[in-house]
């Protein structure tokens, strides 16, 4: 690429910021019915946008929020899909923001305002990377397809299905999802997996109805303290799971990736002060970072049972619950993992109390092949773009779309974000670094030449 | 005794009915400021009709709800105090009761109402058996004092605190309470053992806010998870509590307690099929009856930590929380066991979370001496008033009033209740039966006699 859209966009900073804090303006917070004309103004500015760059823009109309989609030609036959969205979270606690959340505001260059690093000001950057190209060079190097969704913050399925059904027509040679961050401020990177999910509950009923613990105490069953037990069956106190084979298909750690996390010098005990937790905690033998991006977990998300008001209440409780969810990594198949999870559950749980356990819900995990030459020509865009070196990161998390995208297109998908855990994104004062953005629009100008 | 009083009760059967039934009326749900004029009501109906009877009687003010006082003047030195309380439960759910609760209402000899057999008619039985020994005799054999408290419904502390100031005035040679069960309908019993009780709070504390569970899953400890852990190690899977030196000053089963607890015929399926659980359960080797009676437990009351809400929500809880009670035997001095258990939890807890243990409530354990003449005595008058044996029971539960007279009154507590578990006591349809109503007036008279 030549230097002449690099140029642009260092010209056209200001421009590209105005325009940013023009469409963050709209307060397009999918969840709340009362915003349902902002979120639709919100896809409608955005198609506009896209026309006057001289895009083929419309909306995709699935009953939900819209999807905006928008094609750009380009000069070869390849086709690059960039997702994004562009509803955003609700603004509360309002008055925790130092300024309005809908009045985007740069304070020491940083832009303030919601949606600024989640996801608008992410998505920005690949759309005034479009601009930068064609407007210095006239065509883009390869088919650029935008499908930018309204329901990522509210949990809905309009784009999935989409996906699903328009996969033959979609046809995209990679997928870049520009929803996640850097893995600091100095450092791009490339999220290369994700963990999956079996989530479920588990209720333990004993009596009918809460009985004096004066009256039955000692003589029947005490499901809360059942459920202590079985739960302690699942784990062992370094938070090993205990599960039969449940780790038979965890793929190891290779050796890129050892010195890979070698060479984060990731900083355990910032991470933990955080949070506040008194230390780290885990498996024995493994760094923080191997725990949370290579290792499964079986956590207990939420418990009660019995009297959980003020003050005491001597009873036994007629039942006691755990919702539980186990994060999954590469290569555990969520229903082998579901089906050895409810076994070992049936097989603690005495014949004292009656075991219930919902419906399991799952997300299989992500895992791609750094070795695929997509990933390389990212690193380049990255390196282009931010002028220092990348790394590959993986995610404790789980992003559903990126499953979709895995599942139904077959292509690479690069998760290249440009924001920071610290921006906050979800909560109050959420923010974009300018400079990640120019750089981030830079990266994403490369990564169409590159890819 | 003679057996006038006897044919006494029996020619005036109906008329005590009536006048159960009026003060029944009064609905003197102590918990509800809306009744505290009825409360007070139901005092002063019971003074009048004490000094109707002749008896010297008053309210005793305690800022609370009063105390009601009175004394009959015996033939000789001996004294005897009646407990019980004029005090009843809210009635609601209202719409659960067949006969309004404050309507009286009798159905084939049974008489159904708010206070019935908790504990009006109890308290009845010894006005009656006062009264018939007084118009047939002209005096009675001892000192009779009744103190009837008004706050036993909603934890007051007028009576225990009047019973500690004024103990050196006060001065029984026996206690009577009639305010528990017998064991079966037709067969009366003394209960000579009540469980103490060790109660307090456990809370484990990791991040200082719930965090996700993918960014941090694996890598800091989950306090629920912690905390089952812990209150696994606590009981052992067959209820045995696993506390070092828990167990070490419970009094053993005595001979004769094991040749009664087999004589009883406890009919364990019938126990755990009333509430509905799976099958008994409890410490190896022992029946349910020296489970509830004469064992002691460690049970969690209420358990909760992290999303208790419909759904799901992938955190690691900020803290999780356990509501325990420990229901302790003679000879288990609270205190010591207060102790051992704060040691075990602060040995079981690790360092990846922060314990916080709330201040500990404890009561003791009652036994009383069997062999000591008064129960001997009561016994006789359950079988003159019954026409049948009477048994020893003990009470898996703790009343907190004997207590406080074992420790300042120091003299023999007869535990002789009328009522049945199956009443209903602070259920809708509240009931008792009129024919252990007059049996229980005739024992209550024997009792003046013999003991």
């Amino acid at each position: 690429m030549s230097d002449k859209a690099e140029a642009y966009i260092d010209a056209n900073r200001e421009r590209f910021i105005e325009e940013l804090k023009e469409w963050m303006r709209i307060p397009s917070v999918s969840a709340q019915r009362a915003h349902d004309s902002d979120t639709r103004a919100c896809a409608e500015w955005l198609v506009a946008h896209f026309q006057g760059l001289g895009l083929e823009a419309c909306l995709v109309e699935r009953g939900g929020h819209p999807i905006v989609r928008a094609l750009g030609k380009g000069q070869n036959a390849r086709r690059v899909m960039i997702y994004g969205h562009y509803d955003v979270q609700p603004e509360d606690p309002l008055d925790q923001w130092q300024t309005p959340p809908f009045e985007p505001t740069i304070r020491d260059g940083i832009l303030y305002g919601r949606g600024s690093t989640d996801d608008k000001g992410q998505v920005f950057t690949h759309i005034k990377a479009v601009e930068s190209l064609l407007k210095t060079e006239g065509e883009l190097p390869c088919d650029v397809l935008f499908l930018l969704e309204g329901e990522e913050e509210c949990g809905g399925e309009s784009l999935a299905d989409y996906v699903r059904e328009a996969k033959d027509e979609l046809k995209p040679d990679a997928v870049i999802v520009s929803d996640s961050t850097m893995y600091d401020e100095n450092t791009p990177a490339i999220t290369y997996g994700l963990r999956g999910m079996v989530m479920f509950e588990l209720t333990l009923k004993g009596p009918s109805r809460d009985v004096h613990s004066g009256s039955y105490g000692g003589a029947i069953a005490n499901p809360a303290m059942v459920l202590a037990q079985m739960l302690s069956a699942c784990v062992d106190p370094d938070g090993k799971v205990l599960i039969p084979h449940f780790y038979d298909d965890v793929a190891p750690l290779e050796d890129w990736e050892a010195r890979s996390l070698a060479q984060l010098g990731f900083n355990e005990q910032a991470f933990v002060d955080e949070v506040k937790a008194p230390r780290p905690h885990g498996e024995a033998g493994r760094s923080t970072l191997e725990r949370i991006w290579m290792r499964p977990t079986f956590e207990i998300n939420g418990m009660f049972g019995g009297y959980t008001g003020d003050g005491s209440k001597t009873i036994i409780p007629a039942s006691a619950t755990a919702k539980i969810s186990c994060r999954l990594v590469p290569h555990q198949d969520p229903a082998r993992i579901r089906d050895l999870v409810a076994e070992h559950i049936r097989s603690v749980c005495p014949d004292t109390v009656r075991l219930e356990v919902s419906d399991f819900a799952t997300s299989p995990p992500v895992l791609f092949d750094v070795k695929d030459p997509t990933f390389p020509a990212a690193q380049e865009a990255l390196r282009r773009g931010f002028g220092s070196e990348s790394t590959f990161i993986r995610c404790g998390g789980s992003i559903p779309v990126v499953s979709t995208f895995v599942e139904h297109l077959g292509c690479p998908v690069i998760l290249m974000g440009f924001g920071l855990d610290s921006d906050g994104p979800h909560s109050p004062n959420e923010h974009f670094s300018l400079d990640s953005f120019i750089r981030g629009t830079k990266a994403a100008a490369h990564l169409l030449r590159t890819i």
